[in-house]
């Protein structure tokens, strides 16, 4: 209708910064979600599923990242109260330990797992919509809770084939860092607010380790540094014996490991056995019980030498000689999780413990050049977000995995969930025969195997192929006429069929034939046969 | 602090309308879905999940039993555009089947399983987040995908739990409902919007055929209808002869179902064999093919004299036929799918044949009446949702389940997925010796049995084991000093020790103790056996 083409037509198009996802997407990303709820469940965990919209009053403002209020989430107002888009899934389990306090067990050990929503600039591979998958316990205010988090996120990333030494899990304490701040006097118990300004910067500067190197974490915590551009960038004014203390916790890894090493070469004079047990324990990659200890009992007596004087901070760095114990006697040792004061983990709220998985191979970035893989997930205790509904202070922790970053670690490591198998493809050779051919399909459901008729226009039978070839369909299935009138049906192997197509001669095609004809009773038999032979 | 207390507290609740779902709801339903996924992907249907955000044009205004536009759902405007959360998973499927038609396969084949959101006033049972199961196919104009969603909305159904006999799947037309309003000179193909106002009051009497009975749908038909209450409802202003057309139509199911009968009856008296053939059709519970044929030929002949000298009528009960007959081909007879006129379907957008999963079996109501248990599931064929983006009609057909009704259902008939077992609770008699604990509690976990250590305050004794009855634990295990030092521990049978609490004398409980003393290298024995005793 001519009149209909000046019509304007509404874009097929998803907004901004959202993405779909098909079917090997869709199935790899369960088959990693149910592996890791498996290692939740046998931890006790329970399953929780909130909704995606709060109030907004509910969800308040804990954001990562983002300065001014209510920026960050999807937001709107709904006859006259303001609803949003959850922007993680610790939001809302505050807000469940809260509405249901009476009724939970307490401690409340729950996962969850779903999309949440950031209402941010997209960018490239940054996404409005994605995954989070989290577990927390509610109501343990011992750092056992928190040992146990790290043991279970070990278990997950093991479970979904992350193999052990291509990650560590790194854990700190941020009563510790409050502890080095009181030493390096930008901490007053008395007023914590004062210096804060001092603090954020110190923050930030030492989340740049990486990036920046020892000397360029220590020139942002005194006058400021000058990048590669000639770019200044102020520091937080401290003098050179209050950036000593900051950086000698910031090191206090680095310091460890040398330390290690040096005894280590110390005492290969000694004894090769001992220096074998000490080998590992630099290294980190020994499972004896002996090895394990030494590295975090190292870190421990580091940090405790450091904060010294300060009342959290010799706190905290019992809490992470309580972790390390803890962990210890479950066997999990510095080969998967480490004391290492230099994690730091942005959000405001974290009050104890706080631990980051690191993936630790090499991959391959977007510009051809190597580079670790980096973080999979991070955690820690948070004890004032209840408190918020409540009044009263509800330890908690927890962790959360992202999920797309793990699924394209998996991708990495060639360790993906395999794509399933298209369906075999019953073809339509005559079209008043289509119930023939559904009879087909459903013996061949009916055996469990995928398969389907072919339903669009049967006319061209070089489309059915092609279809065929678009779905990945191991088999497809012919009958005109002829085959119909002896009773047999055409089985062809696709995927012989396309090998052979490439490589084979004319010998090799006539010895094994990508196409059989065989009685109809033989079909499901057939069938299983060739999806036997590609496994 | 005193000058806390008159700040207010933010409200720990969900929006009105929203609500939370726990352990053993998240698992019923994952585990509904995941059987109702492997249906739907032995069919060859792939998966996909889109975004629950999406543009409000892209959405457009499909939204059933809603008459004003954006009414429903929830939008907001960003930076110029409005964007709505999803309110159903159809819509999003037209936007990707035309945002990506030149890289899916034709005819695509995908299921879609997630939350869905209406903006209505909620009551009870009535949320405003609800998850959807879909399935549609795109592409296929084909009869032959109608009766292949019916086919496998049946094995899905059987697939959950809802046995054969439990459940039918009612199959109409559009096209059939079309003829028999041109018949009635209701619907003019020559202008379509003739009459439009009559049509919809037909439709929503014949919708109401429960509820008010053939007398009540006829008096909508023609002048109009007062209730009990004395309230008097305006009708179609249909002349008697219309109403009579329309009203053979909707009685159509029950004609065919009588003259099943009465032709019992007659048969009786010449062949008790072949009557139980025909009783069979009658009352659709056979599985011989005989049986089978009758009952849905006959109503395709009795509607096909209704409908007779429309074109678009006869189209449409021609199309009723070839599905019938290719579901039989199947072996789907009337025992499962059943053609049934009755059937209209709310949705302005099906243009074809339209179904309906009904389940058959009595409930009782929240008054105690009992009461049929009600649609579970439907969909039909909608030809012009995707011609919205790109100006080509693209034909489609598809099948909503609504999760929430059926795992009502299955709770009903007892057939839900079982609670999944409580954690095994290691107690902390001695909170010196937590490393020990979690070295009890790593070791079950790794022969892999679900277990966690007790992480609230363990100062009283009585609330760990509340913690564990709270938790529906089967096992508890306890090691104090004394035990510790014989290396021993007390494994708790739970579940026998609540049994014998209650009906246990004496002498049982003597002869039978719930708590057993075992080396510790037994532990994971111990807890097996005693697990393995309650199944």
């Amino acid at each position: 209708m001519a009149k209909d083409k000046g019509q304007r037509r509404p874009k097929a198009e998803t907004p901004k910064g959202f993405r779909d996802y098909f079917a090997h997407e869709v199935g790899a990303r369960k088959t990693m979600l149910d592996k890791i709820a498996a290692v939740y469940h046998r931890y006790g965990f329970d399953a929780l599923e909130t909704s995606a919209v709060e109030t907004v009053e509910a969800l308040g403002k804990f954001l990562p990242d983002v300065d001014r209020p209510n920026e960050g989430v999807f937001a709107w107002e709904e006859e006259g109260d303001w609803l949003a888009l959850r922007y993680d899934l610790t939001a809302p389990l505050a807000r469940v330990a809260a509405q249901y306090r009476n009724d939970l067990p307490s401690p409340y050990r729950r996962y969850a797992m779903g999309p949440v929503w950031r209402n941010e600039k997209p960018g490239p591979g940054r996404f409005r919509q994605f995954y989070q998958c989290d577990a927390d316990t509610v109501g343990a205010a011992s750092v056992a809770a928190d040992a146990e988090i790290c043991a279970m996120l070990s278990d997950a990333l093991e479970e979904v084939g992350i193999a052990r030494g291509d990650y560590v899990i790194r854990v700190n304490n941020r009563k510790v860092l409050n502890g080095v701040m009181e030493v390096a006097g930008i901490l007053d118990p008395a007023d914590p607010s004062r210096f804060e300004a001092e603090r954020g910067i110190v923050l930030r500067a030492i989340d740049k380790l990486d990036r920046l190197g020892v000397d360029g974490v220590r020139a942002l915590l005194g006058e400021g540094r000058k990048d590669a551009s000639g770019d200044f960038t102020k520091g937080a004014g401290l003098t050179s014996a209050q950036c000593t203390v900051i950086m000698r916790f910031v090191t206090a890894n680095q310091t460890v490991s040398s330390i290690l090493s040096a005894q280590v070469d110390a005492a290969v004079e000694v004894s090769k056995q001992y220096a074998s047990t000490l080998v590992h324990a630099a290294g980190g990659d020994s499972k004896s019980g002996r090895a394990r200890n030494i590295r975090n009992k190292a870190t421990v007596h580091h940090l405790r030498d450091i904060v010294g004087g300060s009342e959290v901070g010799e706190e905290g760095v019992a809490e992470l000689e309580e972790i390390a114990a803890l962990l210890d006697a479950q066997g999990y040792g510095p080969d998967r999780i480490i004391i290492d004061p230099s994690v730091v983990r942005g959000l405001g709220y974290y009050t104890g413990p706080v631990f980051e998985a690191e993936l630790t191979f090499e991959i391959t970035d977007e510009k051809g050049r190597p580079r670790q893989f980096g973080s999979v997930a991070g955690g820690g205790r948070y004890d004032d977000l209840v408190k918020r509904f409540t009044g009263q202070a509800v330890p908690a922790t927890g962790v959360s995995i992202g999920v797309d970053r793990l699924l394209a670690a998996l991708a990495a490591k060639g360790r993906g969930t395999p794509e399933a198998q298209g369906p075999v493809v019953v073809t339509v050779m005559d079209r008043t025969r289509m119930a023939e051919y559904m009879g087909m399909v459903s013996t061949l459901r009916a055996a469990g195997i995928r398969a389907e008729m072919y339903l669009g226009n049967p006319k061209n039978f070089g489309n059915q192929l092609k279809y065929a070839d678009k779905r990945q369909s191991p088999v497809a299935i012919i009958q005109g006429e002829d085959e119909a009138a002896r009773g047999v049906v055409q089985v062809k192997d696709l995927i012989l069929g396309a090998k052979l197509a490439q490589e084979a001669s004319l010998e090799e095609w006539k010895a094994q034939p990508a196409q059989v004809e065989v009685p109809l009773a033989e079909l499901v038999q057939t069938v299983r046969a060739i999806m036997g032979r590609h496994g």
